[in-house]
């Protein structure tokens, strides 16, 4: 039964990945408290799927109350399918929030999913806070990131570096609601100690001990180099055959390219046979964390090894073109997707071992802020770029 | 019969309203006469419904083949429906772009039409030139517009103004092609003498003598504003009821609350039955251009009024928030939408009388520069905010 | 506040025009008053939209609550829009249906909308009844009819020639819950007397003055002669413009071609400005009854000059292809769409003058039947052609 | 390069899966080798994912060019994404009639995919031509076999039976083309000894020496009784491995309940490893009618069970209700989807061995017939229930 408390601010979270939620976790439990908000979840893309572990479950059992499931993942994994499923996604999330009626949407990062959401919010008039925005890599996100960023009304940057560029943007000097990233708090409150039961209850391959040094692995697709992805994590797997040390590979994302990304992985993991290798389909988002926590190298170009294994001050090899440009504290190294690059890299974070922990992407302090910031806001729809309300602007502009 | 010379870059230019092809036709006919491009055309939102005079056909009569014709208005003129038909443009211009394989996607804008083509583009690795970035208004387009930005690979500012935005942006200073808006090419060549014939064979109402002065009145909603509009065109219809002069008004595009405005224009031209009242659908772009061209004043809150306007200098009054923060000339006053201030700005205006050309938005050339930068341009699908680029910005940054 | 009582069987009646709503009302009425059952309600189609009077505001006024409004016409009035409208209303339906999860939808009648929900409910097993089956008729409806039956798993046919032709196209004789047209009840209860204030307060043109014969017209397209509306229409004022007797005309619907029978109405009420014309946009129910239990005459292709008519004894000329082949009773008169036959017709009817009532369609207590038998029904998925359980057939069949 | 004869009849032919290919490639090439005729082909559902092999590849290595690739599967499984897909493809396969405007559209069978294209062609006023109408069966297909039937102007049922109950369902007699399954001509024509390296090279599991018996095991769900399937493929497991002999098992379809089916067998795969197990993705459809045909026993629930296997006299087991209804041959015994039931029946039917060929569904010269009919049948629109022109029923009818 829904009760709405008509004189609480309605938030609507979007969640489109375990990664969405392993981030807003914490901000969402901050909402679900107070007396001043009521929290709405909606859940989309690979969260509600069988195929990666329905992590949809995740966020029920943790206690949080689901208001709207959306299927909008067009089969096919390719550009023209990707960019069919952002459509399709659109007419969703329009669907809901015509339903849900909140107040304000929630929504982090620059997945196609979330610029669905930003887009149908966006044209419905409700206001939107977005947090990561201001960042910068490679992929389609880059472009996608900044146009939600241009379509929100407020913004929770991860560090200092995106607010700055949010506001060269034309972003409004007092949208910017805090700066920090949520993940940070999960990252500080949790029980670093990792079951090893976790690790190899699900999943196939090799059995992990984690007493001992081992990897994770995470390579997505990066989609604007579409074609590339089949050769890249090849080379990937070929420096990780040269490194044979016990190691935690997760499937890829669902962008496109990702099935090229997954055969080559299966069709390497059935012919290899490698004695090392564990293959995993998903982790909740404290055990993810714990793994990533854990690990001797993280290696790959997901987001989380920027961001989350710099609070560790777990080493990290980043390999291709994904994450180029983002903002990097001294525990990443980069490598092109080349074997014998990949594999050096590797080795020259294994003799360094841990780095001193980062606080680039937040404090471990971000969600009662962004929570405080979401209770107190104050809601509008016309955005303007900001330059024109600059002293010089205000020369001969229609008003 | 297609035939596909394989040398040739393939420009596809979408058109998704009559405006819209009012400036990009003289690069279309530049494309099309060039050897070095084939021109595809895909024709969508209102240009392909009857109710707005299906204008699609008057490109066929131009003599352009048209390659796609997009379905995706969905009825309701909602913000919740407005929202769903970007989806399904996304999901339509993604099967004609599978189809017709493009080079470049050539855009113009920022409709939310033009947006569900920037993104299907943006997503398929297409590279995209959009044309009027850079520059300010309210309603959503304003936000679209920069997402539309942040989306494209090279851009066609009009103004001086909106090319420094851009770069502010943090667009590749490289990727701003030329300066200025063809639509003041086909102003500069056009015969500006307006045939009576034209302006009273179709719509209905008030026979209108071109020999005398009238107004050019055209009223869009502000979607931001949605639910305000019908008391905003009820104030406007009141000051043209005071001015009483020939008045010819088109109908309102097709955002949100446009039923509302045509069915407020609709029940006052039943009941009022005023004498001075014309009503028209559909012009061709020329004829718009003579139109506005003609007027002794034009009223309202289209942007054809700050920039073509302009270019003739014809006087306008801008009502209400849809083009505030525009960059103008000295030809526009702007009034609130409150029936006493909107005519005594036009009374203002009308005692005025022209003004002096402005070249502000284009200076007549601009056709011929859009198409040779079309033709010579290195189309690549990574962008990048540009700031990681500068000096300072090249630290510790992971590539 | 939702309140749902598990142990009530959930009735979800979907309305996708104002007919439909005329007919299912004291349907909905007995769901609702019945303490076995709940009722929810879909509305969809010109339900919604304001170009055809939102009728679900109707709804809403007679005290039902209204679950889902689903937009899903695409601008166009085209074959291709039309297709693609079903295509978007599945795709809606499917999200209602996910989220009220009902036991049983009962939908009534033969349109696109019906079909689309039709197809929703059993690709998600849900109990589908059908009110208005095994009818014979023109246009794409007779298809979409029968293939909506194919669906079903209850009928409530409205003649016993329909349900003999329900039963010969296979479907089971347990699954036939009753006989009759619920719209009877409506005009069984209803006051007929005509108040001339709900005639004239809204519209365009002639005032009608209900104290004198006058003609009711109705003509909506018949999309398999697609192209083809434009003559007929012109054809049918010609014969009303020979009659010339004051004519209450209403708008067609949104099937493919009816803007071109809008338009060429329009034409004819500007150009012709016949003093005996009235246009109307919409009425409720109960008063589009009242006008035809008090036409002189009805003409057009609408169905309710077949069912409702018939009861009210309401002379009637069935004009064109849309109704070949439906079972009618002694009311009718049918002619090709030529003026002159038309008239003659017309002319001939008037002659004539009222008909004894019929009971072909139903007895006026059709409603609480098919009440009872919602309540009392045993929901199943599986439908299975009936032949194959015919002693004959089951020789040797898998099973 | 597309050169439209215009004097020549287009015949676009849907294939929606591997088996639909299958079954119309004698027809495409007799179409495409007719002079009265054009081939147009479009290929959709599981035709074009990489998931399922993307069986279209072979199509093109036919050397048919296909017109059209439509991608309309919306990941997930369930029934709401399953109806979802089917709103999908209406949309995309009235974008696809739209550019190529068939004369006729060629559909088989009733899947989802296939009613798509049948609502689509025939709210276009598209001729619709049905392959393997009038049949019965379990699941929803059931129903979608029978609404396919009732849009589709001509009918080409495989068996007598199934054209006599076409017409009792009141088609036109002269609207069946003729009978038979056009795949018994690929059975007749194509040499049935099984290269055992087409086995072998791909997939996962054990070897299969082709040279000794062996199982073929195919198990899709039953839509309609969604989460029953896991169950069922439980026992139909634990059949095959009291049986434990060699068997090539072939991956489901993406009917809802596909993902519990595929998982199941993983994970029985992967813990069980069992050394008589083959699974196998993807054959061509001559591969997959050698491995019928040489198979000792196949066991599950394919349609090809029923029709290709008869032909070649292989002995069946049909589990479960999918093919309840469906007219079998002598060599088809069945069994409730309970271990002991099917290992008992697969034994019996390995101590019978072969059955003598059956021409129950086609004489192998189907193809010819069928396109001789394509060529020569007069398109038309309008359908209308047969029983209406019966002598008895012209009595009082509206025409």
């Amino acid at each position: 039964m829904i009760l709405n408390r008509p004189n609480r601010r309605k938030i609507c979270a979007i969640l489109v990945d375990r990664a969405n939620y392993g981030r807003l976790k914490p901000v969402m439990r901050a909402i679900r408290d107070s007396a001043a908000m009521e929290l709405q979840v909606v859940a989309a893309g690979t969260m509600v799927l069988e195929r990666f572990g329905q992590p949809v479950q995740v966020v029920k059992h943790d206690g949080f109350s689901v208001d709207g499931e959306i299927y909008m993942e067009l089969e096919g994994s390719t550009p023209a399918t990707m960019a069919k499923s952002v459509g399709f996604g659109v007419v969703e999330f329009s669907n809901e929030f015509h339903r849900l009626r909140p107040d304000v949407v929630l929504l982090i990062g620059d997945r196609y999913e979330a610029l669905a959401a930003a887009i149908a919010a966006a044209y419905m008039n409700i206001c939107i806070v977005h947090v990561q925005g201001g960042e910068v890599s490679g992929s389609i996100d880059e472009s996608a990131r900044h146009a939600i960023s241009k379509f929100s009304h407020f913004h929770v940057p991860s560090t200092k570096r995106a607010a700055d560029y949010l506001l060269r943007m034309g972003e409004r000097p007092d949208a910017i609601l805090t700066i920090g990233c949520p993940s940070s708090d999960i990252a500080r409150a949790m029980k670093r100690e990792l079951d090893p039961v976790v690790i190899n209850r699900a999943g196939s391959g090799a059995k992990i001990d984690v007493a001992h040094p081992f990897l994770l692995v995470v390579f997505h697709p990066t989609t604007t180099e579409y074609g590339g992805e089949t050769a890249q994590v090849t080379e990937l797997l070929q420096a990780l055959d040269q490194i044979a040390m016990p190691t935690i590979m997760l499937w890829p994302n669902i962008d496109a390219g990702s099935d090229h990304i997954s055969r080559t992985i299966r069709m390497f993991r059935d012919q290899r046979k490698a004695a090392w290798l564990r293959c995993l389909i998903n982790l909740s988002p404290e055990d993810y964390l714990r793994v990533l926590a854990s690990a001797a190298c993280a290696v790959g170009n997901s987001s989380s090894f920027v961001r989350d294994a710099g609070y560790f001050g777990t080493p990290v090899v980043l390999v291709g073109n994904r994450q180029e440009g983002r903002e990097v504290d001294r525990h990443v190294l980069t490598a092109a997707p080349v074997a014998g690059e990949v594999s050096a890299r590797v080795q020259s974070q294994l003799s360094h071992g841990r780095y001193a922990p980062s606080r680039l992407y937040g404090d471990g302090h971000v969600s009662a802020r962004i929570a405080g910031a979401l209770a107190e806001l104050t809601p509008y729809t016309q955005k303007r770029l900001h330059y024109v309300y600059e002293p010089a602007a205000v020369a001969k502009v229609a008003s």
